[in-house]
Order: C-alpha cells, then sequence, then structure tokens
C-alpha cells in the first residue's frame, strides 16, 4: 500500500510500505478515506534529521473498518470510524480520569509503526481508540468529523483546561487550525471576549467567524501592550497557546492577569522556560495544558458536528490526493493553505 | 525603636531606627506585639550581598493599633490586629478575585521600610490589610492567630489552589513550618491519603499529628520511588511544594500524576525549570501557586483557630525576645528550631 514517509527535514515521500495486519486481538485495521496534515507535523518537515528508513507521518484520520482483531467488540467491519491521534482502551485508571493520553496502553500514532499519511492504518486498542460514526451521515460532514481526531478537539482541549467559561476574557496565541479550533471552543463555553494573537489576515477572517471579537497582529512587546490595552490594564483571564515556540510562550506570561491561566497544547519546542517569580509565580499564574486528551471529548462534540451547531471542518482550505501529500507539506508550510485535508 | 536589618548574609542585627508615622491616610500604625522568622527570611540570610543601610525583616505580625490615618473606618485604635504578609486595599479588580497579592495599590513588608521584626509597623492600606481579632481573644490562641499572618495560609494556599479535595492523594515536598501547614489545611480540605517529603523526625512527627498518612524520607530519584510505589505507581493527584529550590520542583514533577497538579509556594529560588513534554507537558500536569493570597482567607479560618478546629500555632517550637532574633535566624537555619515565635 502507498504510505507517507519523511525522509529528512523537508523530505516527504509517498511510497509502498507492507499493508498493515492484526499483531494483537485488540487491533483493528482501517482503510484511511480522510486523513490531512498537521501542524505539529511542520516541527519535523522543520527539524528531521536525515532518517534513512523513513518516519511513517500522520496521525488524524477517518477509515472503514476492515478488519478486527478477536477481542475487538464495539466496532465492526464495515463501520465508518473516527481515530483519534493517540490510541488508548478508554478503562484504565488515567482514561478514566479523562487523562486519555496518558493511557496505560496507550501511545501515538506520530512516528510509529503506524500512521494515518497512508491507505491502511493498524488501530491498537480499537475498542477503546475508534469512535463510530453513524451510518448514512452526510458525506459533507466528513472533514468536520476529521477535526475530532485532532485538531478541533485540540482547541477544545486548550480551552476546556484553561477554565474558558462565561464572563472570562480569552487570548488566543496562534492563527494555525489548533488556535482558531480554541476559538470556536471558546465560544462554545460561553466566552465573550475573545482576542486573537495573529497576522495572517485570510485566518483571521476565520478566526473572527468562529468568535474572536478582536484581532492583535503585533507580537512581542508591542502585542503584550494592545492586549492590556483592550483589556483595560488587566490581561487576560485564560491564554490559549498553540503554537509551541518559546515566543508565544514569553508572550502568554506577559498577557495573563493575575491569577489567570496558562493553557498550552502547542507541542513545546522547548523544555526549559521561565516560571519563576517575574513571570508565572509573582502573578499566581497557573500553566496548564498538553496532549489534548480527544479520546474523552469525542462523545460531546459528535452530535455538535451532526447537527450543525460547530463546523469545525472550514480549517480546511485545501484538499489533495494523498499521491501529492508533499505539495500539502510545502502549502501549509509556506502558510499557503492553513490545513490539507487528504484524499488516500 | 528597635528593629531587625539585615547587613549581609547571616548578619542580623536588632538596631534602633526612628518610630514610623502616618504617611498617607489611609495608613495604621501597631504597636508589633507578636512576630515570627519566616522560612523565607533564610533566602536572604543565605545570599544577601552587603546591604550598608540594611535590609528590613519580617512580614508576619500581630499587634494593637496605636494610630491611624484619617480614611481609616474598618479599624481602630486599640484593636488587636493580623497583619498579613502583603498589603492590599481589598477592593481591587485582582482583590475581589481573591489575588490579594496583587492589589493595585499592594505591596509586601519584606525589604520595604516598614517591616514586622520591630516594635511598632507602618501598615498601609490599613483597613484592606488589617483584620480585628475579637476583644478578649484568650492570648494563648496568639501563637495560632499569628500563622494567619502567612505561615498556615500559605500552605492552605497551596492546597486551594492544588484542588485538594475528599478522594485526592497529596504529596507535601517539605518539612518546614509551610509545608506541614499544607498538611493540615490539606486535612481540612478532606484528603486522606497525604504523603510527607521530610527528614526531620521532629517535624515530621508533627507532620504525622497535622494529618500526614506516609512519611518518605529519602529524596530525589529515591523518594520520586518511594511515592511512586506508596500511590501504587500512579503519582499523586496534587504536589504541594513548599520549598522553592530546584530539586523540590524536580522531584514535584517526577511524582505528579497524569492530569495531576503542581502547587508552589515555596518562592522559587530559579527563574527558569523544566515545562516541556518531558515535565509537564507530556502528562498533561498543571503548574500553579504563588504568593499566598493570605487576605483572601483569613475570615474564613479565623473562626477555625477561635474555636479549636485547627491549631496551626504548633509550628512554633521556640519563643525569643526582639532582642535575641538574630538566634533565632539561626536556630531556623542550623533546623534546631522549626519556627521561632518573637515577643517584641
Amino acid at each position: 500500500m502507498r504510505a507517507t514517509l519523511m525522509y529528512n527535514a523537508g523530505d516527504v515521500r509517498v511510497v509502498d510500505v507492507p499493508e498493515p495486519s492484526i499483531q494483537n486481538p485488540t487491533d483493528a485495521i482501517i482503510r484511511v478515506t480522510y486523513a490531512c496534515v498537521c501542524g505539529s507535523d511542520l516541527h519535523p518537515y522543520h527539524s528531521l534529521e536525515e532518517t534513512p528508513d523513513g518516519r511513517r507521518m500522520g496521525h488524524e484520520a477517518i477509515g472503514v473498518v476492515e478488519q478486527i482483531g478477536d477481542d475487538v467488540a464495539r466496532i465492526a467491519v464495515g463501520d465508518t470510524v473516527i481515530v483519534p491521534f493517540a490510541w488508548c482502551d478508554n478503562t484504565c485508571v488515567y482514561c478514566r480520569d479523562g487523562v486519555t493520553t496518558s493511557c496505560v496502553h496507550g501511545g501515538f500514532f506520530d512516528g510509529a509503526s503506524s500512521a494515518t499519511q497512508a491507505e491502511k492504518l493498524l488501530v491498537p486498542q480499537a475498542d477503546g481508540t475508534a469512535v463510530v460514526i453513524p451510518a448514512g451521515t452526510d458525506e459533507a460532514l466528513m472533514p468536520s468529523l476529521l477535526t475530532l481526531s485532532d485538531v478541533y478537539l485540540t482547541g477544545y482541549h486548550a480551552a476546556h483546561k484553561g477554565g474558558v467559561e462565561a464572563g472570562k476574557t480569552v487570548v488566543v496565541i496562534g492563527d494555525g487550525a489548533v488556535g482558531l479550533s480554541a476559538i470556536l471552543a471558546s465560544r462554545q463555553l460561553g466566552a465573550e471576549m475573545i482576542i486573537l494573537m495573529g497576522r495572517h489576515k485570510a485566518r483571521t477572517d476565520l478566526g473572527r467567524e468562529f468568535g474572536a471579537t478582536h484581532v492583535v497582529a503585533e507580537r512581542g512587546d508591542a502585542g503584550i501592550q494592545k492586549v492590556l490595552e483592550f483589556t483595560g490594564g488587566e490581561g487576560a483571564h485564560v491564554v490559549l497557546e498553540a503554537v509551541g515556540h518559546m515566543p508565544a510562550y514569553e508572550q502568554a506570561y506577559g498577557i495573563v492577569r493575575p491569577g489567570g491561566t496558562i493553557s498550552r497544547v502547542g507541542v513545546p519546542q522547548y523544555e526549559n522556560a521561565p516560571v519563576g517569580f517575574a513571570s508565572l509565580f509573582g502573578k499566581n499564574a497557573t500553566l496548564t495544558g498538553g496532549p489534548a486528551t480527544i479520546r474523552a471529548y469525542i462523545e460531546a462534540a459528535l452530535p455538535q458536528v451532526l447537527d450543525g451547531t460547530i463546523a469545525p471542518g472550514k480549517v480546511f482550505d485545501r484538499e489533495l490526493p494523498l499521491s501529492q501529500i508533499a505539495e500539502a507539506y510545502r502549502l501549509m508550510d509556506s502558510r499557503e493553505a492553513l490545513k490539507v485535508l487528504i484524499r488516500p
């Protein structure tokens, strides 16, 4: 079958690989019908070292179940399913707490032997991981349903962990698809004042459509000053950091209000950061976030997409076949595309 | 009047200084009747550079109001009051949120021109800051009431910000007076399993009396392993970090459970720390805490002390007159004393 491998920074190719096969009785094999490229795929696209055997790419998928292991009971061959970016048994002590990305039987598709930018996908812990889309669902809803495998619910995770609710002022740092999703989620959670820090008009326009009330194009100190201006000098109750680079983190603690919360979902491209008296501690700011616990949120979000309450699939502004996925990476890296839907 | 000044690391002296006088109509002057030395006073005791004019010391006090400014209405001359370590108007936008340490008219006694290890104290924003102790209160309760100016409520702040509640497993790092207070507060908030990381028997004994169910004397990796053992490999829902040094922080993220919270009240003696995928982000851990918002908690804690529900004053194991405060610093620095009460 055809699958996407990355061999070096900027070097993405679609190549022939062996078809996946059931390894454990809890596995399932799906035929991928919808996949996409994630902003986080651009991190290795910038920095991957030479990898002669290639790194399998992709962690967002909708597909049709082709085969199930003997212990799989909650999904059946022929079902169309959403596959979150992390697999989990959905029954362990951490899953029961909702921290599905820390499942004791869990893992991440990224860089694993199975990944979603491919014709077929091995899904470990299939009963816990995959969520069935009702038969007969309008095909036009599939892009929005695909966002429940990562991007929309990663934005939701940021807002949920940040404690967004009615009356809270929210700043979203980053106008990528996750940042825009965080706006949509914040609006769903009742936030009225939502400030988007971003500078790409097509994106900030979608941000406004999703619920942003203010847009700040400035970065660094100028951006901080602008946010303080919009908030009467007080800063934001909640800052949703959807970038992952240090300048975004520095912006976050510059604009968070005393007693407020910074919620990160951009995968940090740093390990150490300021957390002392001058940054977080002095103003009793809270730092939260992490890999989005998608699986814990899908059941609640699915009906919202099916009934049209939210249309997070608007983040897809291009569609390409799997054979042209290298072009999808290029378009996203150059910011010509916000997020590219891939049809294997 | 006599006041405590620090001139250099380890150099604490009681000297004559001018009596304080009302500077603003919102000020009050109190005659200090109870003060004490704080664990955080030991940070400058270790590291203060030569300061020819001396640094005024002390931020915990009970005293009798001697004089009030024209705008002071809520306290009267003759009242006995608790003075928290930070002054605040208790009416500003941050105070109304409970973040009294970020008050727009606030400040910290530490290092200011007025400090509590002295015969008299200038209290700015006296109406917002000082809390009256009912007339006729038993003198024997004063040490416990004094802990409401900092140490007990700093422990409470850690527990409150960490979300301690029934069913949560709590680890307290540090067997100083704040750590022990955090145990007492966690017990009040309903925690059943409370693990104290500390190695000084007299202190860990008091920790057990305050509610600790387990004591871990080991530090570093050995301490982390021990906590994991006690928690079935899962780690703690809440880690209360009451030290402020990097090894304590490293221990904290080593033992926090996925989705759990680290709440810091030890003033960080570092600015940068690990917060990336390998420490906080990967397991969706939350980092919170800061200078304790004491003022927001006093009204609720006062009746608990007055009716004997809690006796946080047990952290005082020595009492000295102001003239011997240098010895109090020495005793606490050498860990011969847990916390020393000072009678000016």
